[in-house]
């Protein structure tokens, strides 16, 4: 494997055999699998679990990261092409991204979306400047669309609560104070869609995936045997839902634009999920969640800390299937 | 050993058994001891000496070790129950500190003391709050009252000095620009009892440590032999002094009023540590100090550069003392 | 080797014997050669390359490394002796740095210039009251008016590149929006001044660097059989250049005066190297450049992105004679 950009690039087959490696590195330690291998962490924003679950990954598997924050130790980085830097930026990714590539045998960038023009977002320009930049293994670690890791670890989390392949996965909306980028609803979608499942986007107006995210998630559902469709309707969408996937993310229709935004949002705070919300659902559906969360904003603390909530499982399911792809992609 | 939170949670036979290993770990390197184990490091505050003696402790015994700063890279962390979060923080630590666990086999964690409440400090209401959420084995790197790594370097340097068991350990408050802490004095003076020395606490009105504080050495000094007093006269207190262990705190009478505790300081520049407090005190008597320490604020340079200064020791002692512990908690 | 904090320091014979080493790692690696030590690298300044080769030369011989970046999770570090410190610095580097030092086997500094009396970044006043507190093995990571590992990649990048030991070494000074650092400037200077080549140092008026700095490369110079001059003359400079070095760099003659320096500047956005610059160089002229570069103001994208620029091949060879020095400092 070289590159680990985008779930869709692979084929269902192809999901469940890293899976299936993901398992079993659970069970079988391979403590000197990556021996002498480095793997370089670029992170242009925050981050607590890729942060941690990659450097702790490549340790497990015997190898060593290193990890540089522009603009927090390291120079800021400029993506634009042809500009005249003459700015706060004093390094352009066409440097920079060669440089870090020369002293590792992966890289891994997290490069969200900039969040004001939604075409510019969706053809992920900002971290497409930087994977063009170098032939090196490479790692989404979440772009402006895609959270490629945090999809694989999901998509294990319900292999190991045994999810029907064929359950009602409810991707919803919750609210936030600010607009949040689409990476982590466009790629839990996508991964339910691949996965087989009836996949319901939960999501009050103004705030409708965008149409091409919606449309490869159909085609990805059509060729796994899923489905995907829209709801507006909280009830309807959850009646017999085998998981919610909850998710805080931008008003789509007026991307970019916030006071719109905020103008929309401001009558959304009911969307804080409550232990109400699963009253039609399956009596054992999940509460989902890619975190970070915003307790009692996005979701209420009786529902995160009851028995549905699967979000810690989410979380350390990172460890074990991001080393299933460094092993593909670093094992020799 | 699951836990090194507290130093008082050892009898003084389990401290020496430590300092012992320590020894032993400095002139028998185990470089593969911790082979394959990964110690997180989670800082809410800064650090120089435990940032990178732990990180080098690890990778002396063969271990591995990542850092996280949540707002610097990593989110800001809520610690209160019950909040809503429309805030600055992006992250609850009862989603966090589980995360984290999960990617490791042991915690560190440091979190000053917020310094408004004296009780909820005393309580350790930060640090007990995300202790509480993992079971995994886990390390105080400092919290409100308590910096137990601190003390165990501090009781091998009076060790390596030959310092008496009995001698005279005079903690003595300092003067510095804003108010600090008590975790190092709280930590000192415990240590000093537990190990049976006769312990006074040289402070001026208004910043006497808490009762509860002074009753917890108290009942340690009782057992182990030592005994602990409080005492406003430098003079009386320095006379014969074996150690005067310097350290600068808050008003705690007026705790959390920093309008009090400014004026309080202002009368107290004098509390700068130099050669002429030595004057009674024993010929061999050492000048301790944790670090950092600002240079004539606190200490005079004529101390800190003189021959009675042992802080370069202490610091270095850091090293093999968490090499100890880390043995002791991850050594299978 | 102790020290590597000049290439000045060295004779000829030496730095080609490090050449040779660092060469032989490129083909033959030694992924246990600095198995259990340590380097400790403190960066008091922004940093990509070094900070990232560093950290990967470690680990691909088989050692560790930890990063303390004072004023960001670490406390700010005070330089300048006999100050009272009730400022912003919560530490001073005489207990900072023999901390660190206790804590690893080597220990890299990065401290810039402060840009303000050039008679005390001369005198590298800053980065030797750091150097001089430990007996450890010390690297240089750029200091006031060095960069020893930049030179000695810059070096191999034109042996590589077959460049003739006598050929034309052209200097140049460019843009930039603020006053820099004379650092790379100087290094660059030395090492092809050492290395034994015809160099010619091309700048505007105001920018000249410093005697003593032209003085010392003099000396090497003809030591090596090369020479060394000043023009202020593109063209004629660059008649016949094999190699065409752009830094830019402060206004030396009015050090920092910054509303000097900025009036200065301010006529010269012209000194923005395009690929006209090259039409009396030799055909195979080479552009080099130390990165970070601000691309359209210190040289503009047709040049960077031509194939004289090898810019890269210079980032790239920090990670094998880093390793070269290190081996040498730390292999037992």
């Amino acid at each position: 494997m070289k590159r680990f950009v985008d779930l869709a690039d692979f084929e269902r087959e192809e999901v469940l055999s890293l899976l299936e490696l993901a398992r079993r590195l659970e069970k079988q330690p391979e403590p000197r699998a990556l021996a002498g291998r480095i793997l370089a962490l670029l992170f242009l924003n925050p981050s607590l679990r890729t942060l941690a679950s990659f450097q702790a990954a490549m340790a497990r598997l015997g190898g060593n990261s290193f990890v540089i924050n522009p603009g927090r130790g390291s120079w800021q980085l400029e993506t634009r092409p042809g500009v005249v830097m003459d700015g706060a930026a004093a390094e352009h990714v066409r440097e920079g991204i060669p440089a870090l590539a020369s002293y590792c045998d992966a890289l891994g960038i997290r490069a969200f979306a900039e969040g004001k023009d939604l075409a510019s977002d969706l053809a992920e320009t900002t971290f497409n400047a930087m994977a063009s930049l170098t032939e090196k293994p490479l790692i989404n670690l979440e772009s402006a669309l895609n959270h490629p890791c945090q999809a694989l670890a999901d998509w294990k989390t319900l292999d190991d609560l045994a999810v029907p392949r064929a359950g009602r996965f409810v991707l919803s909306w919750a609210w936030h104070p600010r607009p949040l980028p689409l990476a982590v609803p466009a790629a839990a979608l996508h991964m339910a869609a691949l996965r087989g499942m009836e996949v319901i986007v939960l999501r009050p107006e103004g705030f409708a995936l965008p149409p091409v995210v919606m449309e490869r998630a159909r085609q990805a559902a059509a060729r796994s045997g899923g489905s995907v469709r829209e709801s507006a309707e909280r009830e309807e969408a959850l009646d017999g839902a085998d998981v919610l996937y909850v998710k805080e993310w931008a008003a789509t229709e007026r991307y970019g634009d916030a006071e719109a935004d905020a103008r929309l949002r401001s009558a959304l705070r009911g969307w804080c999920v409550r232990n109400d919300w699963f009253t039609r659902a399956a009596p054992e559906c999940r509460l989902m969640h890619c975190l970070p969360v915003r307790r009692n904003s996005a979701i209420a603390d009786e529902a995160l800390d009851s028995a549905r909530s699967v979000v810690q499982r989410e979380a350390a399911n990172r460890l074990p299937v991001q080393m299933a792809v460094l092993h593909q992609m670093l094992r020799s």
